[in-house]
């Protein structure tokens, strides 16, 4: 299927022809730019003469940042508004406002954020956003408990299992992160100077534990996970703000294991590590960022065993709880470790590293792939959050 | 839906209606009869005049042991036909031949073999069934193998996932094996004798196992498997045929655990073995009993180490297929443990404990769930079948 591609020209007639936008903004006096910086679709600011405005996501047919040599089906705005959707039932405060879905034209609608920043971004700068982490493990649990085994019935589960297919961008995840790291693969760049370290990653087990993660992708159907929840994928407000942080880009949504959300959180905070550490950032600064980590597994874990006595089987015991968060903690270490090395040896690089100096950007990139290679190798012994700081 | 309830009377013009069973049989000389004796359907075996035959299965929209107090839906007619084609697809000589569905009617039909017998019956006679196990092995192997991440490609297995939903089936499972042994639950019965084991059931860790396992069962979407693999699923021929053994009811089919198929063997064997042993059945006949774990095992292990190669997926290692190996198992372990626990404390009882009298009834019961228990417990801990014995 394909839709008419919107411009800024365009966009005004097609906002005033949605029922489901009627009245947010003033269609008459609409100022519009686009600013996708993503990798995959349109996405445009539409603001009004009263200053009333919206962002309007329209996903693409291919991948934008390789261009329309490498097609993608336009099914994936679906999948983000299954995502936003189940944020809006369970976890409504960790979003932009979020005015739903023209399935037809394949856009989404959301409060416009463009006045916050994204957090990776913030990081980058060595700003520092209390409660940001907090809000993301809450966030990443709320979601995990309601629309998993726990908050949802047995005939529920199964219905929404069935139908949060994201064939396309699983596939992108399962060969971006859990294969061409691994192997000879044209997409995989790297300063040739990291060439060394590079190639030991495809020595002694890593492979054999990316391969078991790979597996745990894509067969445990747990929950409607984010499935990209990166330092890139959640805005933070202006520091005086009281507001925390708000996730997004929510297009790889599916049905798969919440460690991944949760390692994704934590391979990210480790790139963030490594700049602030080859910057010499100040050592407040680098002690919140390594703290981050416990900071989203106490709120996720927090979160959950409140959530718990809510379950909807009883089946599910205390016991099996603690068993099932030291797993989850475990596979997320795993998790966490091979995102964070994509982002040096794969296709989409992160700006943390890829924007210092070339000296420092060396020193930055050995330490996440030492750190990260002892995480996914390491992950069955690790207790907390503790044991996971930048090596 | 609700379809027309064949009957005696009504399937020699039904056969004669169906374009995919013309020429099977000469319905012009057909002699029916109805004889399911499971649970949930219709099965009639049809014979013409010159000995053709073929067995004509309908789901009812209740549960036939109960009655239509207990509704059902009939689409679990469909959930067999996607477990038959996949065996006619990866493993065409393990089941009787099949004919197919007709969709509207909510019926399969399929090679008759009512000259065979049902495994569990021949096991309950004392009688040595060679190469039955190893068959059993194999299927589960080869189906483990071609409908899952080892022999569909991503996009494949995702919509081989999502079209195979059998979510009442399922509930069945998950409420009957996981949940009410261990709870009171009023479809649950037993002799009163029994009444201290069964309670003890619920004291300990046993109960956080069952949780753990029936989290695997509902989430772990690896391969369509058969679902409800006891012996009673099995056909076995005359002993002096060449054949070994044709699997049938395959209407627990979905996307879960391998190791579920496995231990359900496991399980079953073990029913099998308490009975020999408190009729005292011949040392070798015992022995024989005891060794089908390991020659089941044996066959799946292997069978899957010969079609390890043609893997689609070659991110997947050696190294990782040991270990799925292991884990596979080791859950197995667990799975045939509770499927043995169910047979003594639920609602569906087994013909190998039921038709004995009263004191080796219990001494049976007694022993398997101390050793079904063992099995639940201490999985993590086994390296092979060996350590399974009755205890």
């Amino acid at each position: 299927m394909s839709v008419p591609v919107l411009t800024v020209a365009t966009v005004p007639d097609y906002i005033a022809s949605q029922p489901h936008l009627a009245g947010l903004v003033d269609v008459s006096t609409l100022d519009v730019v686009e600013v996708g910086d993503g990798n995959l679709n349109l996405v445009f600011i539409v603001t009004d003469a009263t200053g009333r405005s919206l962002t309007l996501k329209q996903s693409l047919p291919y991948v934008r940042m390789v261009g329309e040599s490498w097609p993608l089906s336009q099914d994936r705005i679906l999948a983000e508004d299954r995502g936003y959707r189940a944020a809006v039932q369970f976890s409504p405060g960790s979003i932009p406002e979020y005015f739903g879905l023209d399935e037809p034209a394949r856009t989404i609608a959301m409060q416009d954020l463009s006045a916050w920043t994204v957090w990776r971004r913030a990081l980058n700068d060595g700003r520092v956003h209390d409660g940001v982490a907090t809000e993301l493990g809450r966030y990443v649990a709320r979601i995990g408990f309601g629309t998993s085994a726990f908050g949802l019935d047995s005939a529920a589960l199964k219905i929404a299992q069935d139908n949060a297919a994201n064939p396309e961008l699983c596939k992108i995840t399962e060969d971006l992160i859990f294969t061409h790291p691994f192997t000879d693969h044209p997409d995989n760049a790297w300063d040739a100077a990291l060439t060394p370290d590079v190639l030991s990653l495809r020595e002694g087990g890593l492979v054999d534990e990316a391969a078991e993660l790979k597996y745990i992708f894509m067969t445990r159907a747990e929950a409607l996970i984010h499935g990209d929840l990166h330092t890139g994928s959640v805005f933070v407000p202006d520091e005086s703000s009281e507001e925390t942080a708000r996730v997004f880009d929510i297009e790889f949504a599916f049905y798969g294991p919440v460690a991944f959300d949760v390692g994704s959180l934590f391979g990210n905070i480790l790139l963030a590590e490594a700049r602030a550490a080859v910057l010499e950032r100040p050592a407040e600064f680098r002690l919140w960022l390594a703290g981050l980590r416990g900071e989203v597994w106490t709120a996720f874990e927090t979160e959950l065993r409140a959530l718990w006595p809510n379950r909807v089987d009883p089946a599910f015991t205390d016991q099996f709880l603690d068993r099932w968060l030291a797993q989850t903690f475990s596979d997320a270490v795993g998790f966490g470790g091979l995102k964070a090395i994509r982002r040096i040896v794969g296709l989409a690089k992160a700006s943390d590293i890829q924007t210092l100096d070339e000296a420092p950007r060396l020193e930055a990139a050995q330490a996440v792939l030492r750190t990260a290679r002892s995480w996914v190798e390491g992950r069955r012994g690790f207790t907390g959050t503790d044991d996971l700081r930048l090596s």
